[in-house]
């Protein structure tokens, strides 16, 4: 079932009006329009990109709905739910479903800390809520939950539909001891921009990543020359994107995006408050960047 | 107007019914009621251990609402502010005054990390909307937001309700670099239990804490031996509850005040929901420090 | 035997001859009356302030003796002895006892990682070959060893001629677990400077410093108030040196303790190189704060 | 003229007498002879695996002068300089080059933490005492200095003989950061054994490591494949000798390939005191796993 997720699995943000600050379906859709056009393998609305912890509920379910109707089948359907509590990512989880999402990505959050236990039984509930798989989501710098490989693989063995992970913390080892633990046989996707080349060096089989709402053409490029094992050229390919990588990741990726989108044309309106618009030299610094990489031809990697 | 805290500031859990799992009104009653009589000189609702976070708006309005008419002006009350989004944090301060608050005690917390104007703002806007005075409060461990001396200085400069601090980080250099920032003008709270008497020692005026749930007698000495400057006996009273301090912090406070009120007899249910309940053998631990300290006499130390 | 150790420990440099950049014993025994005269409990060459691990085995040897001859028995004496090699401490552990020392303060310092079990035979044989007192001395920020409060108490059960402990890790719940694991047993010595108010509330009986190179009355008045258990009064002597304490530690302590010896008419040549001499600004920085702090009177705090 | 430096860069440890402790120049050279007749591309002697900084200077040039001189121009050697004080590093770094060393490379190492001003200088005195090619190298958990990136690049910008550099941290982005800041130009070495796989797809030329000592072909093949460009195969030949690069680190590199010389015939003696020889369920573990490799055939990668 899990097997149809791979290679470069794109985030929308989630577009807010500019007057009201309400959630712009009209501009959600168009944004999944346009990352379903310019190519990816996978949509991954209401993830750390979307904002989706800053939505309330009624908002998040209406998000998750016009995106996978808008995606229309035409591409598979990841939907992030990350919930301190699990009575309401339970509530989330189902509701992706029943509104057609092909899986769901569990982040958990936590304001006290959660022991592997508590961790464990949120996934557990969760999956026996749902029919879709899972992907077991790591990203300890935005959730405050740190899970650690062996409890990873111990999730991915005991739990039935948790049959993915993303490991988004950076740490390249973490990604080496997933592979040990698993002998290879877990579908890792890494969620680390600027860790994207070793990453696949390292066996993901994915990458999840905002950046396709800028530069599509670069993580395509990145996934497919490490999907044909040409180290050489993944590195230059890679290199070409690393600054605005880092760039997006340092910023926030809602602020940096946002204001990504609008220097492309596409008004996505500002992150919701304390969030605040990425600043006139920040935007300044991405134009400069996002001209560079444009004038150069990918064929000539 | 914030003269009026001092001392023990102590916070209720919010008790869960067992069956339903909704918050138990009467329990936030009777609660309030044991803290009020057996000694505090404030009352703070909804802070870290009230699972504030955890209560969809409802239910924190009710809890609010109840908690404050409970107290029914005995002692000062500080309710405790934490959202993602400052809409909702604007919310819940508006609600709070109108509910007869003396104070909110605000706690930034974060998904995506906040840049310092990002902070100032979301106090800013807070301050603007509500009367009463504010209780800058940080926690980098389970907010993820870590406001530095600096910053903390400067929102209770320029932001006119912001008249109080409350240091969780458990650094003690903080508290230094706080007082010295301000020419000890500042009125510093101390929220870290196992730093107790080193932060009344640095000149915290107040100790914001949810060990009177359990050990009513032993934080009120400790602060009363410390405001009389006598550093032996505060430090014989201190080392008397510092495992139990030390306790209720790594189990996590929800976790373990719940626990631990059951054991004195008073039933506040579970925490909710990715949280577990105190385990076997945490509750024995527990049970085994609560005979230990209640065999000691205050008047020995 | 370890009972004569307490109060503040003071830590001479070790002067260079400025054009040569040898050892300037001369110095070295002019700074030792410097120490004696102005008020200490006892006296520690060669420690960390002493830049012991910059010296060779010969100049090491001369600095020992001439200090230890210097003191003459005014106070006792305790050398500090930091080797990568267990045979080369313990050669300089005989070679202090047999110059004369009271007793010798022992920092394991690494190159590669020691385990629990390498470090207690470090002590073990140092032990083994001398006759005098151990000061087990905790300092990872320099030394690269971190010793947990479970090993040192361990070290002090077991070990028989350890029978003091210096913790300069600046994490006062270190101290608490030191006091509580050995039931306030522990002859505890505090070795970080901007903690030396709340090291004495916590149960200290000693400061080793080298904060009497500059002021000597300050740290002996904040010892005096602690003793008393006058916590108010100790606080405002604190305060009133605090900014000294964090300036010599932030700038390393032979680089801003020499500078600050010769703004006191004290030439102590520079530190050895790669370490500079501390520049002009911060001179000018150190300077202001030293005339501040001479202009307060010890009696009106 | 570092040109001549590439591929994989053996480190021999430095072998001890058993009963004397004394350093054992005969197998010194036997060592020697194995790491240049099982394929290496260089060898580094008294790295820290060589455990330099636990010889006195009179064995430490014994163990330079052995060594260069039993290469006899087989391979290139870079003799590791780490001292404390700036005089005896150039001291070593004279006495090197005299004995006929390619190149040198220097560890800063620190008691007190060192400016990037005090390193600077540091590289460009020794830079200016001798004419070899210096490896800039980079090794915060065992030196206690951490070069950031900016510094690095700035060394090998200004002093002339710094021509490479070696990154030990085991971070992936300063080795983005190192080849961004120089455009790709910077001679790049990995000394972290777990990040062999993608310090080179990220772009190193070459590898410093103790694993020649045990398992020669192995990092020989990685190295290969990579130079191919192959990312397949060198993830294949990555994770075959993954578990026991991470062992020999984590339990010290002279400690664990002492003990797994002795398992493959080579008697090295036991690390310097206060390091102990690797215990028995170490060795066992060890073993288990040259066994598992050995039967492995790198054909079938």
């Amino acid at each position: 079932m899990s097997a149809q997720f791979k290679g470069i699995i794109s985030y929308p943000v989630t577009p807010f009006e500019k007057a009201s600050g309400k959630v712009d379906l009209l501009a959600v859709r168009g944004l999944i329009d346009r990352l379903v056009a310019r190519g990816s393998h996978g949509i991954a609305p209401l993830g750390s990109t979307g904002e989706s912890t800053y939505l309330d509920d009624s908002e998040w379910d209406a998000v998750a709905e016009a995106s996978i109707k808008q995606v229309n089948k035409r591409l598979p359907v990841i939907v992030g739910i990350s919930d301190l509590t699990t009575r309401n990512a339970v509530r989330k989880a189902k509701f992706a479903e029943a509104a057609g999402a092909d899986a769901v990505m569990v982040l958990p959050v936590s304001y006290w800390k959660l022991s592997d236990e508590e961790i464990f039984r949120h996934y557990a509930t969760i999956s026996d809520a749902v029919g879709v798989p899972i992907m077991v989501y790591n990203n300890p710098a935005t959730s405050g939950v740190d899970m650690k490989p062996e409890l990873i693989v111990r999730i991915v063995k005991e739990i039935e539909n948790a049959t993915m992970v993303k490991e988004s913390s950076g740490d390249i080892q973490r990604m080496h001891t997933l592979m040990q633990l698993s002998d290879g046989g877990i579908s890792l996707f890494n969620g680390s921009n600027p860790l994207a080349l070793e990453a696949f060096a390292a066996g993901a089989i994915g990458w999840c990543t905002a950046a396709p709402n800028l530069i599509p053409d670069w993580p395509m490029a990145l996934y497919e020359t490490c999907a044909a094992g040409d180290m050489k050229r993944a590195r230059d390919v890679f290199y070409a994107q690393l600054s605005i990588l880092r760039f997006i990741v340092q910023g926030g990726l809602p602020t940096t995006i946002k204001a990504g989108l609008g220097l492309r044309g596409f008004e996505a309106g500002a992150p919701r408050s304390p969030l605040l618009p990425l600043g006139t030299a920040g935007i300044k610094s991405l134009e400069t960047m996002l001209k560079a990489i444009d004038s150069r031809s990918l064929s000539e990697q």
